[in-house]
């Protein structure tokens, strides 16, 4: 804890939060230099955050009032648990207000969520290159799943293999 | 297409389907090396399957009548897309009916619900030993995201991060 913990507060996002979704999204894209892969539009986000089939959960961090953060998450499932997990898809902090322990209040935040909601884990992926986070998420004992690699089928291929 | 083709079909499992999924999943496991992490039960399947707020969805595949292989899937979310995207958590065909085909058709299956669900792609893990999966993934165009790592976080040390 520091001085600035009683002025963080961490709370679920509505639909009135998604300019600030938005701008997180396009801010991470750049962090993890992947800008011309981001295509969501102010709609998307509500169709498929807040709509009748809501497919993931964001939750945002305030210092003082001002978002300094956000996380996107939704669960996942392990036939050998027999259990849901949760899946962190995304989070970030704005650069200048790390160091503060911001992303491991939300960490903390999302793993009370899990252990509520009976979730045997918490996974999420990391880019190889950014040991800031691999050293954070080493250090709560998170294991990297280093026998697996995901494979993604998308675009052509995937229309290819759907005979469209 | 071969002589079996007209002798396949695969339906979307139920209820009754649990104990068969069951064996499955107990298959799968064995076939993983990893039969120890399996502590799923026919209740617990009832409920994340089949309760009140489903976490995944099972199809079975079936040649001439007989059970011959599953898969396990769910919704993931991509922030950048800002759409639902298809994730295989498990994929398996019985090893004496392999050879003809099945993952693959049960793949197309899969491949046109994700397009039918305006998914923007379709993902799954592969342990990276397994090299007659991982030519099946590479033919039909999926591509290894190499540099990506998945952390997962669980057991005491997820208790720990959520303080309890």
């Amino acid at each position: 804890m520091n001085h600035h913990a009683d002025q963080f507060r961490i709370k679920v996002a509505e639909s009135g939060d998604i300019p600030t979704i938005l701008a997180f999204i396009h801010k991470l894209a750049e962090y993890e230099r992947l800008s011309d892969q981001v295509k969501i539009t102010e709609n998307q986000l509500f169709e498929t955050l807040f709509g009748p089939r809501p497919f993931a959960e964001v939750i945002l961090a305030f210092e003082a009032g001002a978002c300094v953060g956000f996380a996107c998450f939704f669960h996942n499932y392990s036939t050998f648990k027999g259990r849901p997990g949760l899946y962190l898809e995304d989070i970030f902090v704005d650069p200048e207000h790390r160091g503060k322990g911001y992303g491991k209040q939300m960490l903390r935040y999302l793993a009370n969520l899990a252990v509520e909601r009976n979730c045997a884990r918490m996974e999420w992926a990391v880019l190889n290159w950014n040991q800031p986070a691999i050293d954070v998420y080493r250090a709560i004992g998170a294991k990297p799943m280093d026998e697996w690699t995901v494979f993604r089928l998308q675009g052509d291929k995937l229309l290819d293999l759907a005979g469209k």
